[in-house]
């Protein structure tokens, strides 16, 4: 099976200018198969802020309003990914900005309203390792085998012509999961620490590798900070879903986390 | 050698929902291979105007500042673009949306500050007939041959990282001649007329077929409306490239307007 890098980077990484060029430089050097998703970064709520869209919350709940939606699709699907693609391009890398609408990639469902209505925001149908997966990997395959190198923003649709809003470390894990039938994927997180640190307070105590043995020993001795919880949690569902590995590390880091040298912490079964 | 539709709506299509609906029925429903490209429409303004960039004139040429190309990377790449994919989609329209940086699709160069600097406008490098053409018709027949509906926001970059504004109807005829080595192409414009009048107060008075003897006709006896006379010239140099055929008509007659029983008007060598 050939490799496959995901690689999601969030807002932090794209609001600043130097890490974002020193990602990107890393991003573009990757050999072989690889997609980007990116995230939204602090861009969309000011430019909201000046065209009067205030974020909006129902229960603590951050809500995707039709202004909010026509929005996001302005600088998560045209500012950011467009940038994003002359960049890698002026690298020589062949990217592809994509939203889950374009080429049908990531159908999506408006999130049904229980106890809040969340506004336009989507939920990706999981593909299970028995049943039929929505996402198009027939698309995606067409593309990485045609060495284009897509570049999601974190957007779906609903085939009925909405738009939605969907989390981008969401995203990730679907194109990741959804096309482990075809590639031995490597799923990487890319945040502001070097990996999962045994000590919050110490930057030189990243966890190299963190199996489910690993997991269940430390989720007993309660060693896991609540900010990098979900992120495990995530981590592991990914890998029974049938990703090979996930690895979570710094955007700086990316180069060596593409290697068998990683910097960050490896996820695996 | 199979037929190719390359079609082009202005904004005042884009802006109007009503006409925008009907036109992406009839757009939808073209069986076998189309293209379409957009213009801008006055949301980039209003949007804009919100924003506190307005727009900027030298000498009574219109200048695209940074503020400007940011303003329509997220107007034109990402709302109306991604808006009218999915709707496309939603109609069963396997539609991708690109600019001209996605997949290195529309390389251009900045344009070359003479007497005005027009900021960041892009001039794609016309593809001559016997010389290297730098449109990518490699990326483009892969999407068609993949059933793929290219959807162009008027959009180009400089390879360099840097996106550039680039008129849509440039962009049409751009795509239409690069493509013309490999399909029978007719290049269709839609405007807010039914075709080229005789009588400029006569919506009747439509001009079925100008060829290049009956054009030189209607230029000797000054029978063409001022603001036609740029269109029909685009249209003679597009055909001079290897254009099949150009069609001048309605948004609204799209449909017929992609058969024999044309109701806008036809322009052949």
């Amino acid at each position: 099976m050939e490799k496959l890098f995901v690689i999601k980077i969030g807002g932090h990484v794209v609001d600043e200018k130097a890490s974002l060029d020193l990602f990107l430089k890393q991003f573009a050097a990757i050999e072989g198969n690889k997609i980007l998703v990116h995230g939204g970064g602090k861009i969309a709520t000011a430019i909201g802020r000046q065209l009067g869209i205030e974020p909006n919350y129902v229960q603590g709940r951050r809500i995707t309003d039709e202004a909010t939606i026509d929005l996001v699709t302005m600088v998560y699907g045209g500012l950011i990914n467009k940038k994003l693609v002359a960049r890698l391009q002026s690298m020589h890398c062949n990217a592809i900005g994509l939203t889950g609408a374009d080429a049908n990639m990531m159908p999506a469902n408006k999130r049904p309203v229980v106890e809040v209505d969340y506004g336009f925001v989507g939920d990706i149908e999981q593909s299970q390792p028995s049943g039929s997966c929505i996402l198009s990997v027939a698309g995606l395959q067409l593309f990485l085998n045609n060495n284009l190198v897509p570049v999601f923003a974190p957007l779906t649709h609903d085939g009925q012509g909405q738009l939605l809003n969907t989390n981008a470390d969401t995203i990730a894990a679907e194109l990741a999961a959804a096309l482990s039938k075809l590639y031995e994927v490597r799923l990487i997180y890319c945040f502001e620490k070097k990996g999962v640190l045994a000590d919050v307070h110490d930057e030189s105590s990243v966890l190299s590798l963190i199996n489910k043995e690993r997991y269940q020993q430390l989720l007993q001795d309660q060693q896991i900070a609540d900010g990098i919880l979900p992120k495990l949690e995530n981590a592991f569902a990914a890998i029974d879903r049938g990703v090979y590995e996930v690895l979570i590390g710094h955007a700086n880091d990316l180069m060596e986390n593409t290697t068998e040298n990683t910097k960050g912490t490896l996820i695996k079964a």
